[in-house]
């Protein structure tokens, strides 16, 4: 779909901005393409919304990215919206659209041996099952635990807390035990949340010597790759720096702005205030 | 407005759950009321939405509390829409409307010997400063702090546990560094958030020796009853548990009468769904 020597524009989707560490993740894979975040922050949380509601916002969403911005390839970066309304969006718009919770169990099924696989996520993720549902059809064993006070703490900047450290132990230690309860024999762990990758040094710190923690930014954007072939993806490098992004947001773009240059890793300059209508 | 024998229905609006420690401080001075609770919930966060939002949100839950639940006084439980939104809720129903801003301010006011006042509660009520304000016009000096670990630290039950009581010691630590090097010597802290009457036990062993704790439910409750007269108040008690109450969400009614009955220090029973509209 994209030609050989031509870098694709990429558009990134999530209902807030902690999709930015996917974004951050593909411009490391794709440093010569164009990309198109969007997040949809004035309808934030999407984990409350029915799934034709969460259906119709990211259709909107998707659409603004193909048709406004060109985007020749989409990424969902937002859990729910991967979890309830995959369909919905590929049905919304002609490019080929990624959601982030298939690779993140796909990864899971190559770096696990014992087949038992943890996952963390928000209470909406969890609730939705999705990557209890992803990671069966590998033909594992899971467990998944909302984790809810992870998010504050890393839109509280503590990503390297002592407390965090000590959140992250107390949910790890509940989420061994009701594992161990059920004869299971965990080896991965999924950060099933865009948020959690800010706390992959804590999390590496807090699991069992040898257990593999799977980051499903990462495992997207390998997924990515794979999709728009290396060739794309690995053709004449240039400094990720040097990367064009233009980010756009439906509500509180002083906040994005704030955090989002944590989650990206670089600041994120200006961003583009778009109305989606209610 | 309420005949001396009759115990008036009395209309409780949130955005979410968290009203329902001003619906228990209510319940306390009038047991013989009929209540009715609203929390909208399927349109929370109201922090994050523009000023018109907010007001017909509040407007289109006030008239639901009057019109369809014959609430005779509403209390509007809901810093957003208190700060926000009150005027316009005063002038979509033909009701008394009481917000909770004004009275925590009120009862700052009687507490403080020094004149200085700390206020704590969530990000969207700091940016507002709709306390500052309130207690500027009360002749106090003000200093406000987001902490917006704490709702999530009480909606994960953990209003007893060492990780809370370590985030409220942060925080006070930086509200009270930044208060001395303005020359403050604050002697009363208000808890400016709903959720934080579920920490009054953590503030109060956190604050000063001597420093005063104003918990906004229980001063909003105290200036009910003097808008609603003590011999209403007091008229005939009854056991609070035979109060009659029912509770209405736009949304997530499970979560609601999960995690709700902590707020309303009964279990809230039934919660029934409703639907206002986009």
């Amino acid at each position: 779909m994209v030609p050989k020597d031509m870098a694709p524009a990429i558009g990134v989707f999530d209902s807030g901005f902690g999709g930015l560490t996917v974004l951050r993740a593909l411009i490391e894979r794709f440093p010569r393409a164009r990309f198109a975040f969007l997040g949809d922050t004035a309808r934030l949380p999407y984990g409350s919304k029915s799934r034709r509601t969460i259906a119709r916002y990211a259709a909107q969403s998707a659409q603004f990215l193909v048709r406004e911005q060109g985007a020749e390839f989409l990424v969902i970066a937002c859990n729910t919206a991967s979890a309830l309304a995959l369909d919905a969006i590929q049905d919304a718009v002609p490019v080929p659209v990624l959601g982030v919770i298939e690779p993140g169990a796909k990864a899971s099924r190559a770096a696990s041996q014992t087949g038992d696989v943890l996952v963390v996520a928000t209470e909406a993720t969890v609730h939705s099952h999705a990557y209890a549902a992803a990671c069966t059809a590998q033909g594992l064993r899971v467990l998944e635990k909302a984790c809810p006070l992870l998010v504050p703490l890393v839109e509280e900047g503590w990503t390297d807390h002592p407390v965090t450290a000590e959140v992250i132990e107390i949910y790890l230690n509940e989420l061994r035990a009701e594992a161990e309860s059920r004869g299971m024999n965990p080896d991965t762990l999924v950060l099933g949340c865009t948020h959690y990758p800010l706390l992959r040094p804590l999390f590496e710190g807090a699991v069992r010597p040898g257990a593999k923690v799977i980051d499903s930014a990462e495992a997207v954007a390998q997924a990515a790759a794979r999709q728009l072939g290396s060739n794309v993806a690995l053709a004449e490098p240039r400094a990720a720096a040097e990367t064009k992004i233009r980010c756009f947001a439906t509500d509180s773009v002083e906040k994005f702005e704030r955090l989002g240059s944590r989650f990206l890793g670089r600041p994120v300059g200006h961003v583009e205030l778009i109305d989606l209508g209610d």
